[in-house]
């Protein structure tokens, strides 16, 4: 059972050497989202956090090799869902980033880890308390 | 561009009234995960938390109506990404949970807040902390 998704639109920016991790990344770019979805943008506002869903694109299919692996900053060997390889079952990324400013559809972000032109998939509030 | 996923794996509760949101649910229930994935789950433990992407597939469809939306539970309207609404672009669900046990390839879980047999796309480690 497939199930489909398309991009809501588009990571842009013209760093070349993408930190590994949105924990360590203070590059900044901007997430150019389809007009269509403006106004679902409204309430998203400068300084506050975003969960970034995301597809990662560019990496290599997904077999039963990349079930355990010893990534290069990791000591030990893990799982892949301890892990937060590009090479997942699902390609999808999630990268917590802080919002600098928002210009019609285009949000500009900092903590950036997927590389230019990655398909954004859905963007959601950062949850730290009770809703 | 249509981006597919399959499934991983199913979430089973036999919990009928589902909470609102896992920051709010005690509810527990199995992540039933597909038999090929089994060794991707090897360093995922009890007692810790872990991110669960899923599928909203019983989901009505999303139209531009939907764009901002006052949730029940919430005094203001708000923009589709700054909710966490099952009817969004792409009805792809985030919910933290608790690991209380794993069985072969069942994760027994504490937190839930999808229905029974909801698709499951991806299982990420909790990140709080720097990678």
């Amino acid at each position: 059972m497939a199930i489909e998704f398309k991009p809501i639109g588009y990571v842009k920016t013209d760093v070349e050497k993408i930190p590994r991790h949105w924990t360590v990344s203070d590059v900044e770019g901007i997430l150019i989202i389809e007009e269509q979805y403006k106004e679902g943008l409204t309430d998203i506002k400068p300084g506050e956090k975003i969960v970034v869903l995301f597809h990662f694109h560019k990496s290599q299919a997904f077999d039963s090799s990349f079930l355990r692996r010893k990534p290069r900053h990791h000591k030990e060997i893990k799982g892949v869902f301890s892990l937060c390889s590009p090479i997942r079952p699902n390609p999808i990324g999630l990268s917590i980033l802080e919002v600098l400013e928002i210009n019609d559809t285009e949000i500009h972000v900092k903590g950036i880890d997927m590389i230019n032109n990655t398909p954004i998939l859905d963007i959601k509030p950062h949850i730290t308390a009770p809703v």
